[in-house]
């Protein structure tokens, strides 16, 4: 394992930011909607296409700016098989275009369940003696509860890396994260102990291992001092914008050389063009509102 | 939501076990995947009717004596959208025999999200205009990291049910679960307290409300204080089988009149024709071991 590729392409396009896409039908812009339908119909097959296509735009106006794209697989899972051919597009797409694909799939399971689960997205597959990548991320979001046998499948991949849930940004979330542990700390330490643990061995050449740990921007006090707990994981933050967090809440986040984080923005950017009431140019303004966060971000970073 | 229906078809079957469907290519009967690989070639499409025509089979031998079904989807994703089709059809087929249908996909997210997973296994998606349900299972696991806000969206559905994973079979389980809290108890008890507070509103006419707990065969003495601890939570037992655990080691589990709890078995059931080097009556040892399963729990639970 290894996180460093990301971080290389985070200092090549100078931005520690990673666009969500988390496409619904219900938000994608009519004129995509009728161009699948007008060719498919309204079948599942004409959602693939209209689910693949703005995907399709985000990364070809936005690709050139960001270092990585992060696909919720909720969203791709909600239309099925459809969905999950859109996935697969939109994954091969992005890799086309030399993007890191960080898969938010938040997956946990025993070990040997953990294995077909590290199959299908970060290693290969045997279809009657043919090894096949049938959904070829390059990092998953995994959910620790399970343990260490759960997670160590994920381990096993040189070039991948992973984040496991330590601090969410989501309201409920200190319900059974922030619990006082008998040592008086709150729960998410025991799990951010696990994770450094998990990193440890894939330590990379930024100071960073391939074990990151997801944390949400809405809790900046947290973050950082969880930042100054674990000062070799690399974080992935969620919550920026639509959920709240503003970019003030995550400088913590950085080290000295602006590295140690990547911060996603989903809405904010996939669903730029609803302020400006003008889906047809929602590329640009995915671009723009993808700009605005990477000058934010280098402000703050010196990247 | 409401956990009757499943409570009746074991009362029905007099059988509180669910036949595991957790498929691999390189477990299934050569026969299957001749077949298969002779109509479609070595293609992803004979996959599909590899893992779906062993599931078929297990069902057909299987479904007159169980009450439910636990497809794992680790074990179908890692066939990509060909695994995606089988899933369906396995679901389709099952719920067509009369088999409750719990998904083991343990999704776990933020509130947005957790809709849109609820939407893809309990609900419709609207795919312009018409709802389709695209992976129809009757109960899915979840993890219940994210609090309440992470499982709320899963139970909207009036004839859903829900587990939540409590305390594992696996190992390294207790690695996290077992950390304990200030007042002294392991940690599953505050997951514990959760899952009942989520369950409280949807208590059923067996006394068991419709958000149940997943808990390990493999931990007897944790699973009977459990069954003390949440009197009105029905649960979900791995571990069973492959995994170690025995019928005695579960009998906690069941209340006077023999129900509340369901037992998984995967392996056992899947590949007993391995012990018997007879792959082409696979369907015979199932059926034998689902069989032997049954006796095993009527002895205790008297059903």
């Amino acid at each position: 394992m290894n996180i460093d590729r990301l971080i290389e392409k985070i200092i090549d396009k100078k931005n520690p930011s990673v666009m969500g896409l988390d496409p619904k039908l219900e938000l994608i812009p009519e004129f995509i909607k009728k161009s699948a339908i007008k060719e498919y119909g309204k079948t599942p097959k004409a959602a693939e296409e209209a689910l693949f296509n703005f995907n399709k735009g985000l990364i070809d106006a936005c690709g050139e700016y960001v270092p990585a794209i992060k696909p919720q697989s909720a969203y791709y899972e909600m239309y099925g098989v459809a969905g999950m051919k859109a996935l697969l597009r939109t994954i091969e797409y992005a890799k086309k275009q030399g993007l890191c694909v960080i898969l938010d799939v938040k997956r946990n399971d025993i070990g040997t369940t953990a294995e077909a689960y590290a199959t299908a997205y970060l290693g290969k597959t045997d279809f009657f003696g043919e090894k096949i990548s049938v959904m070829p991320a390059d990092a998953v979001t995994v959910n620790p509860y399970l343990g260490t046998d759960g997670i160590k499948p994920f381990t096993n991949y040189t070039d991948s890396f992973l984040f496991a849930l330590v601090k969410t940004s989501n309201k409920s979330g200190g319900e059974l994260q922030d619990i006082k542990m008998e040592n008086g700390k709150p729960y998410y330490y025991a799990v951010a102990d696990m994770v450094k643990k998990w990193g440890e061995p894939s330590i990379g050449k930024y100071g960073y291992n391939a074990v990151g740990a997801v944390v949400g921007a809405t809790y900046p006090e947290e973050l950082n001092a969880l930042r100054e707990y674990m000062p070799n994981t690399f974080f992935l933050i969620p919550g920026y914008g639509a959920q709240g967090g503003a970019a003030k809440d995550i400088c913590g986040a950085f080290d000295q050389n602006g590295i140690g984080a990547i911060v996603n923005s989903s809405r904010g950017i996939m669903y730029a063009y609803e302020k400006k009431k003008d889906p047809e140019n929602y590329m640009l303004y995915a671009r723009e509102a993808v700009l605005q966060m990477r000058d934010e971000f280098s402000d703050i970073t010196l990247l």
